[in-house]
């Protein structure tokens, strides 16, 4: 089997900007990608803070931009999916579909999805966001309701406050489990209302959201709140299971790296949403694709030959 | 005096990019740039890595994007320098030219330079760079030279050996200070040859390098070598003086952070070139301006009022 120098798994921001860095060095690199376009960005309609656009930008047009890119510098792209990736001799083995490739060096960029509630909505309504970073802006003088009372859930909140008249925190439980003074300033704050003991059961509107349905888990009583965004914060799931027996992760399933994208295995990097990290957006990302594919190039240069 | 949440020091990537992010966020934000185009990517002719340009884009018409990005989120650009910060009553107090600015939170994105050779043809000629990352690409099938013993020239050297069909590393010791694996593989290269005990006297050209005068330290002997590009690589200097005496820098002075981008002091964050960092690219600084302006943001949020 042709064992080739660095294989990079995801086409997304993270994989893009790792090919884009790793095929302008001239490295042996093959990236793979499942095909279906799962990455975040690209099924993101506006992205406004990726610096140097100041229009913005539409999340599968940057992916398309930065595939042209990696193109242009020679990456070779293939469409598969990676089912695992195992240490064999030294030499990392993935498995796909119906082949395997080695490679002595891998970067794992798969991403990560937001955890979703499952309710009816959720999937075609316009208004239904999973980062007030990203979309907070968009919801000026509105009212918005935000689900979850962890600390993104209420750092959220409060950051929506600058935008919206008014933001629901909708919490399952009668207590937030965000840091005591974050907590303070939400119910201090107020455009804040926490709606506590209490669920989404259905998510309304025509092609925006225009109000929720919503339970209390006490008395079982079902209510509606007229609001035009709902930010989601129950969690997100790592796509870090090719890796995962191989690689630490931490509580979430995140691939746990050093600053330079070294996961506890010398010869895999992680970059992008799939590693632990405190901000997920799209510069960050592409920051963590190039640092992983130059950190493989110095650890290919370091190894010994042969 | 008026005391605003968040002053960014820099109008280079990192501090555009944070400004971007206060911005759009509605911090009360004020970014301070000494307005000479002093920004390493604003005095680059064509930048072919920043993930999103498949063909490139000029170092001043990106910061200009940028620029224009930023201030459509509101972002207010004063023109000044800025001489020192100083923490007084737990706030900051900046003194520029003829007034001074008080924050509640500072981000330090000043930027480095690399250090010059201090040698004729060095600032006006083309074929002249400081990363071989950045430039080494344009170089297919020339000669070149690198200046310098360490790991980065040694690094680069190796990696440049890719693009041109011979490298000199011209170096004024006997030994190179670089790691032992990676001076091997220099040692062994064919592509490589060292020019030992040998400083540069001048750069020679008309509007592009053609080659080098040097000197062998050892016999005051002077001779020519013919390259088109020389990379220097003879240490880079931080502007990190105006916090120096507030924040933990390493030994060549740049501001030591975590990965949020926070310093020893907290309400002060450092993004870019100017911190302590593997990898100093345009995306890389861009990234740091971002999650440095998301942590000055919960950083202010978790402030006890008053």
């Amino acid at each position: 089997m042709e064992i080739r120098d660095l294989l990079i798994i995801g086409g997304g921001v993270a994989g893009l900007s790792a090919g884009i860095y790793a095929a302008r060095g001239k490295a042996d690199v093959l990236l793979v990608e499942k095909g279906s376009p799962g990455s975040q960005a690209a099924t993101t309609d506006s992205i406004e803070n990726y610096p140097g656009f100041p229009d913005g930008v539409d999340g599968p047009g940057l992916i398309e931009k930065m595939k042209r890119q990696a193109m242009r510098f020679g990456l070779r792209i293939l469409t598969d999916t990676v089912k695992s990736v195992d240490l064999r001799d030294r030499v990392f083995v993935a498995e796909l579909n119906d082949r395997c490739i080695a490679a002595r060096s891998v970067i794992v960029a798969t991403g990560a999805n937001p955890r979703k509630l499952g309710v009816k909505g959720e999937n075609t309504l316009a208004g239904v966001s999973y980062c007030a970073t990203c979309d907070g802006a968009l919801f000026e003088g509105a009212k918005v309701a935000v689900v979850g009372g962890g600390d993104a859930a209420v750092e959220e909140a409060l950051y929506l406050t600058r935008f919206a008249s008014k933001v629901y925190i909708i919490h399952r439980r009668d207590t937030l489990r965000a840091a005591a003074v974050i907590s303070k300033r939400a119910l201090e704050n107020g455009r804040i209302e926490i709606v506590w003991n209490t669920v989404v059961k259905e998510i309304e509107g025509k092609e925006v959201v225009d109000g929720l349905v919503v339970q209390n888990v006490a008395t079982g009583m079902i209510s509606k709140i007229a609001v035009e965004g709902l930010f989601i914060y129950v969690g997100t799931v790592p796509n870090s299971e090719v890796v995962k027996r191989l690689v630490n992760v931490n509580d979430q399933g995140y691939i746990i790296t050093d600053e330079d994208m070294r996961t506890s295995i010398p010869g895999i990097f992680a970059a992008g949403d799939v590693r632990r990290k405190s901000l997920r957006q799209v510069v960050t990302a592409a920051s963590d694709g190039a640092v992983a594919a130059v950190s493989a190039e110095k650890y290919l240069m370091a190894l010994t030959p042969g």
